[in-house]
Formats: structure tokens, sequence, C-alpha cells
């Protein structure tokens, strides 16, 4: 219902973003962001107010994980025809990478990344392999595994098969992982890497090196690791926080620490599991990492990772023109919708952006201040998305501001006094159950008519409630509705309205 | 189905928690968390590893606001039982404060917060107030509004109407809310805050002061208005991300910088829209905030404020012992259960602890190491929450350790070697669909029972096909099912322990 109803839309046209009054004169430039320099343009009031020169708030790429780590959530078993599906649609809103499922996990994702290659999209595609010198050896003894991501689709533009555009290796290097997944030791772990490093970019493919579990890993193994490869060339380093225990400030100082160690680009891949992927990702970008890892809707191993949506939200705040000019936003609803629709789950009614009622307004203080202006209350704009706001206004919390903007929009014609005594009535038939916008119209007009011809005055609650009553009868004998909904209809104050538009 | 099921359930017993391997001896004392220095007690690796002296992530308290914020949610409607329900639940899940919509929305909504105060509560009881000069007017003028919460019901434990624990007192001072809310400057702001607290304190309650809308307010403001009311004795000031544009960096600046300011408590109240209200309420914490308001699910305004759920899982995750301590975990998903189905929403399939597969693990190399030792994946253990984890296999990224486990479980004698060729057999399967439980077990029992009589050898895929499909044809016959049944079960490839366990 809400962003789609949009009966009580108003003030869409009126300029979104107020200007603060500030001083205009700056006394020195240092320590001033250089947006706030911008002539003719008024600042974002959520941009930071303070230089900021680590951060990549309005300068990264997305690496879209959902056909890789989306596959790892419970319910995903994506076919081949969905994968393409949803690789078309990624590609179409304009994510920079789209990351897939490693082909030595079956004969079909070998396949099925072949066909996404093929399909000669915009994004750059990737696949996501395991680093272990296990690995490693199968490869050359097989063949296989590995080979699968350079050898049967070399890339060309002339419709032979088109090879992945990356790689991205990954490896545990927690002491929870060197003792109970792989085994392995710092030494060999770096040995290994650099051996798939150099044999990768050997092909002349893109390639990220990763650990896996970075914040419960030693930071002088970190360090000391990323440096190595950075050394030999690889094109990103990634940061993996796979238990989903980072907060914040943890990936900030990560990130940034980091940042003073490798020259190369700093990936983030960040699991959910308390909540703060989105926030992580953000302050990862703040402290210099230039690619976020995102599924749509943030599917995943357990509760997954930074959701797409969720990352163009808080990316939007910062600065909506960036991201207005790199991802076509009206289409997340519907890439959001084909993704829940293929894991069989529903878009959460708290999503950002696409919940069930992200721009649907109903505290009287929030509908009187959203109908004056909308920024007072919202920070993304849903137009931008294209979706609409909602004032809800037929509950116990509703306030005169609103209904006036009903009144307006109904072309009654009622003074403040006269709107305040309505809602008073709005209010006690809310108390028992929410009124529908019906509901509340019909309070309207049969005030207003009342009014009109002279029959109520303000403040009789008596006359008005027998008007209602009067109104609701002559609809009931109209629409002729059986017995048994008349009696339903008799129910003491509050359902008067309900049986008109039943 | 995820943490119902407890088939491939394994290694709970274990010691989830394992020390990170470090040097024993500390050179110095100062930069060390003191938390460190507890004997006898493994370090916990989520924990900071430096003294943050600010900080409050283990000394907090939750203002639990679904009963008020929960309320402005555009589904809500709560009745008196549901809202009695949910207040009882809280109670016993033990949150110290519980909100509650002003006795000034309604009638009813006096009568319903009258009631929850009746019930003598462990908890103590808030009410949420506007602080404009125009509803002290109105107070002081009808004897209405403001009074209601303090008049009515005085505090008595003899039987007598009992009154509300405390006020929360909130006005906007955004230049937002300031020019299209209500209107008024920050002189005018202040000389009401400064007039209403004065009456609330002269009545023995509770009070609180917040801004709203605080991150898009003058800084110079801010701190003024806070520190005036500081000085009057005030019990708490409240900062809040009224339309939820705040990210982490700034949250720990503004609350870090108010917490030198003032010397009562601080409370902040943080909306969800861009996906980041758990990271701000854990890095506001981590800044010296000492309240946290949330709701069940974080249901509020737009797409809410910082969930319950997810603000446990954060500071569990930080201090484990003392969010334990504090409240009890299990009753988490019964709460979120009631008022799921009180706004008629669904539990988020990605909510944090209770979401759908918060708990299931699925790609092999993710498996492998969690029946090796929960905590290398889980930081969160589900048992503290009445949960299970379950480990998924039947799937194309599956590995040959997690099968190896059910292998166990099973009680079946096979070699690596032939397990690793059973499980190619079940990724080839899950190619085409995801296999059940049942269908894997199906799998294992007939590559188990063709070992044993010696009609199968490792590799012999022939072999195997022809034994399920005669374990198929003979379990079909068992079944006596309909013959289209049989004919779905024909279908090549994955269909065959699908049928058998049709």
């Amino acid at each position: 219902m809400c962003q789609t109803t949009d009966n009580n839309q108003q003030s869409q046209n009126k300029a979104d973003m107020v200007q603060v009054g500030e001083t205009k004169h700056v006394n020195g430039v240092n320590g001033h962001n250089h947006q706030l320099n911008k002539k003719d343009q008024p600042r974002n009031p959520y941009a930071p107010r303070y230089a900021d020169f680590l951060s990549n708030i309005s300068n990264f790429k997305i690496i879209e994980s959902t056909l890789r780590e989306g596959e790892q959530f419970a319910n995903a078993f994506f076919d081949t025809k969905t994968k393409i599906a949803i690789a078309k649609a990624l590609d179409a809103f304009g994510v920079e990478y789209i990351e897939l499922t490693s082909p030595a996990a079956s004969e079909q994702s070998r396949l099925d990344c072949e066909a996404i290659c093929k399909l000669g999209l915009k994004a750059k595609i990737l696949t996501h392999i395991r680093c272990h010198m296990d690995d490693a050896r199968i490869a050359v003894e097989t063949g296989k595994d590995l080979l699968y991501c350079f050898l049967p689709f070399a890339r060309s533009a002339g419709g032979r098969f088109m090879c992945v555009d990356g790689v991205d290796v990954v490896i545990g290097t927690s002491s929870f992982l060197r003792e109970f997944s792989h085994g392995k030791d710092m030494a060999y772990i770096t040995k290994t890497a650099i051996e798939v490093i150099n044999f990768v970019k050997s092909k002349g493919i893109e390639i990220r090196f990763s650990s896996e579990d970075s914040f419960r890993s030693d930071l002088v193994d970190l360090l000391s690791i990323y440096q190595t490869v950075d050394k030999i060339g690889v094109n990103r380093v990634g940061i993996a926080d796979t238990v989903g225990c980072a907060n914040p400030r943890q990936v900030y100082d990560l990130v940034r620490t980091l940042r003073g160690v490798v020259s190369c680009d700093i990936e983030v891949h960040l699991h959910n599991d308390t909540g703060m992927a989105i926030a992580n990702a953000y302050t990862a970008l703040e402290a210099g990492a230039t690619h976020i890892d995102t599924s749509v809707l943030g599917i995943g191993e357990r509760v997954g990772i930074t959701p797409l949506g969720g990352l163009v939200a808080c990316l939007y705040a910062a600065d909506p023109d960036y991201v207005k000019s790199k991802y076509n936003l009206p289409m997340l609803r519907e890439i959001e919708n084909l993704v829940a629709e293929a894991v069989e789950v529903s878009v959460p009614f708290m999503n950002p952006i696409t919940g069930y009622c992200a721009f649907t307004h109903k505290a009287g203080i929030h509908a009187k201040a959203i109908l004056n202006n909308p920024s007072t209350y919202e920070i993304l704009k849903p137009e931008d998305f294209g979706l609409t706001r909602y004032v809800s206004i037929g509950h116990r919390l509703t306030g005169w501001n609103a209904v006036k903007s009903r009144v307006e929009q109904l072309k009654l014609v009622l003074t403040d006094d006269q709107i305040k005594d309505a809602t008073a009535k709005i209010k006690e038939l809310a108390d028992v159950r929410t009124q529908s916008m019906e509901d509340v119209d019909t309070v309207l007009r049969v005030y207003h008519s009342g009014v009109a011809s002279g029959e109520l005055e303000i403040g009789d609650r008596q006359m008005f409630d027998r008007l209602l009553r009067r109104h609701r009868d002559s609809s009931v004998s109209r629409a002729d509705v059986p017995q048994d909904a008349i009696e339903g209809a008799t129910t003491p104050n509050a359902s008067i309205p309900n049986a008109v538009t039943a």
C-alpha cells in the first residue's frame, strides 16, 4: 500500500533540499571540505562538514556478489536462466562488478559462469576461488578447477568464448581458520598466495587477494601478507569480516591502517550477523576502501552480507548526485523483487528504501512537517527511486495539520477550528480501530455537509454522531448489503465509517 | 527449518571460544583494557584490544519503545490486551525501561498507559511527550495533556493508581524542524524546556530532555541547550537521529563531544533509514552514551529505529557474559513473534539471531570448519538464544568434510576417498535441484550398501546410477505411489533420490 498510494502525496515539487542558514564568508580554506566551495550548489547537510581526504564515499565501486555469496544463502538455488536474469538486471542497474560462484564448484557452475561471460555485459565479471595449496595442486594435476577460470573461455570480442575479467582469491588467516579449517601457517599461506597470484597475473587477468576472517587475524600477519601481494602487483587486497564480528570503528581503523601499507585498491566484504554490515561498509569507504561487496537483499551465508539497497541508501544520503549518476536507482525495487522471488523470501518490511513503509509518515507531528517540506523527515527522495511518499492520517496519533491537508485535497471548505473538531472525532474512532482513508474521507465529508447545511456546530458531538449514522444508513440501503454486515456496522463508536465504505 | 532442525548439529559441547595464541606477559598496563587482565578467563577476541574509558558497551540500559515509537509504524494498532502482553514480555526479557505513547495522544492511550503502570513491572515506565510552548499552555489551561502523565495515577504501592516513572520530553532543534514544524527559535525552545523540566521535576518524576533531528541541528545550539538543562537537573539528555541520516563516526563525534559537556546520562534514539541504526547505537555506547532506544524488530516511523534483537546481537558479540546476565535471551524469538503477529509482518529472513537461517552454514568450506569448531564461523552461540545451528549439505557448494560428518551420524563406514566419490554424486544431483537431507542420506546409504556388497568401486558412476535406480524402483513399488509420481521420478539425473523420499 505504502509506496504505491499517492492519494496524500504533496509537496513533491517543492525544493526538498533546504539550505541551512550559514555564514557565507569563509575565513580560511583549510579544514573545509572542497565540496563546500562549489558555487551555485546548495550544501548537502548530510555531507561531511570537514575535509576527509581518505574518504571514498564519492568514489567507490560495487562488487555485486548475489551470484556468489548469495548462492550460499540457505534458500538459494539459481538455475541458469535465473542467474542470467539477475546478472542482466545488475548490469542494467549499473554495478561495476558481478562476482560468480567458482567454476570449480560444480559442472553447472562452470557452464553458468561461461554463459554469463558470453553476455557481454558492461559490468566486469569476477569469479571467486580458494587459494589453498591443496587446490593449487589439484588444479595443476587435473587441469580442471582453477584452470576452468581461464582456459575454457578465453575472452575476445569476435564471438569466441569470453573469459572472466578477474579472479577473487581468498584464504583464511585467523587463528580460528588456520587451526580448524585449512591448518596452514602464515608462511605457507604467503607462499601459496604468491604462486597463485603470479599464475593468474600471467594470464592477464585482474586479481584480488583477500584474507578471510580478517578481524580475528593477527594484525602483523595481515599487513605483512597484504604488503607482499601488493608488491607483486595484485590489483586489490580484500578485507573480509567473515563472521560478522566487526564494528564500525574497528573497520575504520583496519582499513585506514591498510591504506597506509598498500598502494593497490582495497575491497571489503562484510557479514551482517550483528546488523552492522551497511555501516561497516560506509565506514570502510570513509577510511579509504575502494570496493564494497554487496548482494541483493544481503543474501548469503547465515544472515548474509551488506545489502545492495542499504549500501545505496547510505551513500545516496551522503552524496545523492554521485549515486544517481552511477546507478539506475528506480530499478532497485525490481531487482530486489527478482531475487526475493528466486530465493523465496519476502522483502523485509524494514528494508531501506523499498521496505513496506519506508516513505510512510504517521505521527501527527511528522505528517505536519512532511506536508510543509519532505526534507524535514526524509533524507531519501522517494521519486529518485521511482517511489512515492504516503502520509497516514487515520490513526490515533494523527494531527489536525495532516487532516487539514486532506481537507484541502478533497476541496472541502472548513476553518482550522472545524478541522480540529473533525480531527478529534477521527482520533476517537481510531482509538478503536485504524481508519482507512475512505473512513477519514467520510468523516470529513459528513462534517462538511453538516456545517454547510447549518445542522452542525463545533463541539456538537451528538449531532455529528447522528449525521454519521444517517449517512451510514443511507449508504447501507443504497449498497443493499446483507443483514449481517449491517449488524456488524452497528458496533458502537468506530465502525460507522468502515461500514460505509465496506 | 533452520534453527529447529538439529539433525546435523555437532560440536555444540566443544569449547566455542578459543583463546588466541598470544604472549601472556604484559610489559605495561597502560593501554590495555582492564578486562584483559581478568585471570582465569579466556580473552574474548571481539572485545576492544585497547583501553576505551568512555565506552559503555558493558554498562548500558535499554529504553524499549515498541509501545511508543513502534505505535508509529504504519501497520501498528495495539489494543490494550496486546500492549499489556508486549509490556509483560519486555519486562520478562529484562529491558530497563518501557516507553509508552503520550497519554495526551488519545483517551485510549491514556487508559492504556494507566493500565501498564498498574502492572507493577520491574521495568521503569516512561511516557513520551512534546515540549512545545503550545502544548505547555494547553496543559495548563485544560488540566489535561501533560497533566495526564502525573495526576490521574499517582504512584503508590498500596493499590492506588500508579504513576509513570519518567517523562521523555522532545523538541525539534534543527533548522528544518524549526522552520517547517514548530517555527520556534532556540531562545524560545530553551525557555520552554526549562519551564517543562522544572514542572516535571517538581512532581518527583524522572525527566529526559531530547532534541529532535539532532544531527541536522547547529552544534553550538545543541550543546548550549543540553548544558542548560543539565544544570537545572535533567536526568538524561537525548540525541535523536530522527531522519536516519547519521553515520557511525558522526554519532561517535557528537556523543563524545556531549559527554564532555553534560554530567547527566545520555540517551540515543536512532532511525534506520539507511540501515545503520544498530551500528550507530553501538558506536554511541562506545562514545559514552548510557541509554539506547529500541523497538522490537525496529518497528517505528518509516523503516523504524534500532531493533532490540540487533542491538542485543552486537552487544552480545562484544561482551556475551554481560548481556547474558542482564537479559533473558531465549525469550527474544518469542517477543519478536508476538510483535510481528500484532503488526502483521514477517520476521525478516536476514534478522540478526532469529533470521530464517542465521545459524545455517552452507558452503563446503564453512561447513567443514563449523563441524570442527563453531567459533570459526559463528560469533553468536545459538544455544544462548535457545536456538540450534544447522549445516546444510545437499547443494552444489557442499564439501566432502560436511558429508563425512553426515556419514558418521548415519554410522556408515566409508573411507575418505569413498566419501569424496559420493560427494561428487551429491554435487551432480544438486546441480539440477537442491537435495533434501533425505536425498543425501539415500545417496550415502546406497553408496554404502554398494560398497559393502562389493558391487560398487570408487569412480564407477554407471554402477552407482544403476544402484540408485534399483533402490528407487524398489522404493516406488513398496510405496505404491500413483503413476504420475513415478513419471515425475524418471526425470534424468537429480530426481532419483527425491522420488525415493516422496
